[in-house]
């Protein structure tokens, strides 16, 4: 098994209560920003909302192994968006996927 | 209107025909990958399968803006695709998204 048949990959699905929305956003990218940061098993975490229905949001998460994701769920930056959101989430599915191509510019070329 | 506020952010949900998964796989990944190499102003696809159902395929995809979208459609590598996969595609469905937090490692550190 090479590197890339180790990573996880993963589609988050959530509902949000709308009457808090914007502080579980707030939390969220939090979370994110703090992981992709300072966790280097933590490869890729792209949050989006339904311009329809913002409080369906979708994060498309990549780790680099299963090791590196079973750390991330004990950091502390984790725990605090789990514990503080726990009271917002209204539902919360993961889809399990294989990647078939992950590709993008450059963090400086996305701007 | 700042340069962030104009990209387009989409996931695309399709459905292929499972008898026609491994050409359709290839078709997508030949066009991702040119356009990402070729065009400036496409600056994400992220293409995943679901792992219980890989004949439902996920496609987060960022433009930097509708000019840049458009003449993404007129391309020769898009519309190869598009021809080619005509008949495999089974149902494709176009989620608008605006994007909450969008963070991952550099593509050098994704290996």
């Amino acid at each position: 098994m090479n590197k890339q048949d180790e990573r996880i990959i993963r589609i988050a699905e959530l509902e949000i209560d709308s009457t808090q929305l914007a502080e579980y956003r707030t939390l969220l990218t939090e979370e994110i920003e703090a992981s992709i940061a300072m966790e280097p098993g933590v490869l890729m975490l792209h949050a989006v909302a339904e311009r329809e229905r913002p409080e369906r949001i979708r994060i498309l998460e990549a780790y680099a192994n299963r090791q590196d994701y079973e750390a991330h769920i004990r950091t502390s930056h984790f725990l605090k968006y789990k514990e503080g959101t726990a009271e917002m989430v209204k539902a919360l599915r993961l889809v399990d996927v294989d990647p078939i191509a992950l590709c993008a510019k450059t963090s400086h070329e996305l701007g």
